[in-house]
């Protein structure tokens, strides 16, 4: 006998994403779903839409981490409703983990949700939540083959956030080539590039997300 | 009835480990797994210990990535012996599969085999490999709350480089601090600044490693 653990696995986190949206689309609320590398500034991103939207959007946070509340304790002082999942070991937040999460939360009052997943670029990318939207940041301090390295994730998003272009002159990260690859992997992504600590290019950034959110029909 | 997948998997690769092991000590060799995020450097520290070591070791590669043989290729450019391992979906190396690259090598003409793992600070830190030394690598790039966010590879390793020092004034990143932190979890590992780019630090990272690959008794 074979026993199907990863497939198993995989159609009962489905099964929960597909209640998570509808339980979403009901509300017409977004949900975006935040991923990349640790420490290539997911916070940050997340953190300059909160400044770059709140006076038009509602907005709350899911964390998710492995260990720590560092990120949520940030969220909430800027007086943003964040509920901080830590996964223990576990490398990747599941659609199950998320409904918890949306327990507690006013859905009726929201417009957008982030979801800031577990800082990884390989299960994350498997794992549907129920979002409505789904994006990777690459930071140029990682250098520009990491599509090459980590095919799947770029395939898997709407939107290519490139983040700290502020040390593309420091760095080994070439954009027209890394703009290429993930043009070929992704040609319907748009690729964003923004500084959060030059706070440049977090129009861009707000524009898309806001088109996003626009974009849920509201009951 | 419950089913301990993995408990189970664990359990598995840790007798696999402990062949791998023996077989390494029967041939005095020693084999550093090297962890890190993505993009934190861990393709130019295994190349400057290259350079900086190879006219007293002799050395290999095993090269861990998703998809991919573009580190394998430098290493090769470099006339190591390199054995790249394509994980597929998997986000960590198990040592199973190491035991497959330890197939492809003359063990008996080697004095130090790296392994450069899949990018991810999570599992990677649950797999025993059969390494006898293994080291994170943090960059400065991803700021100094890693230690916090992914505790468990921090207390798992033998020594904690810091890599792209040089980035340090344009980054927020607090060097005792983390110093700080790495020290509560792991106080006997040693934390060895060094920016690849620049070529600092390098004489004490490989300082660190021919002690470590003298302390693997010969036969």
């Amino acid at each position: 006998m074979k026993i199907e653990v990863r497939k198993n696995i995989l159609a009962t986190n489905a099964a929960m994403a597909a209640e998570n949206r509808k339980r979403l689309a009901a509300q017409g609320v977004c949900m975006i779903n935040v991923m990349a590398s640790p420490g290539a500034g997911k916070t940050s991103v997340i953190t300059k839409a909160i400044e770059g939207t709140r006076d038009r959007l509602n907005l709350a946070v899911i964390e998710g981490d492995i260990a720590s509340e560092i990120d949520s304790l940030a969220i909430e002082a800027m007086d943003i409703p964040a509920i901080q999942i830590n996964t223990g070991g576990s490398c990747h937040l599941t659609a199950s983990m998320v409904s918890s999460a949306l327990d507690h939360l006013d859905l009726g009052a929201l417009d957008l949700i982030f979801i800031e997943n577990v800082g990884n670029l390989v299960c994350p990318a498997e794992f549907d939540l129920g979002e409505t939207g789904r994006l990777v940041i690459a930071s140029v301090a990682e250098g520009d083959d990491k599509p090459h390295k980590y095919p799947l994730i770029f395939r898997a998003v709407d939107a290519i956030l490139v983040n700290k272009t502020d040390l593309v002159d420091h760095c080994d990260f070439n954009l027209d080539q890394f703009r290429e690859v993930v043009g070929g992997l992704n040609p319907g992504a748009p690729v964003i590039e923004l500084s959060c600590r030059e706070s440049s290019g977090i129009d861009a950034w707000c524009g898309w997300l806001e088109t996003k959110a626009k974009s849920i029909p509201c009951d």
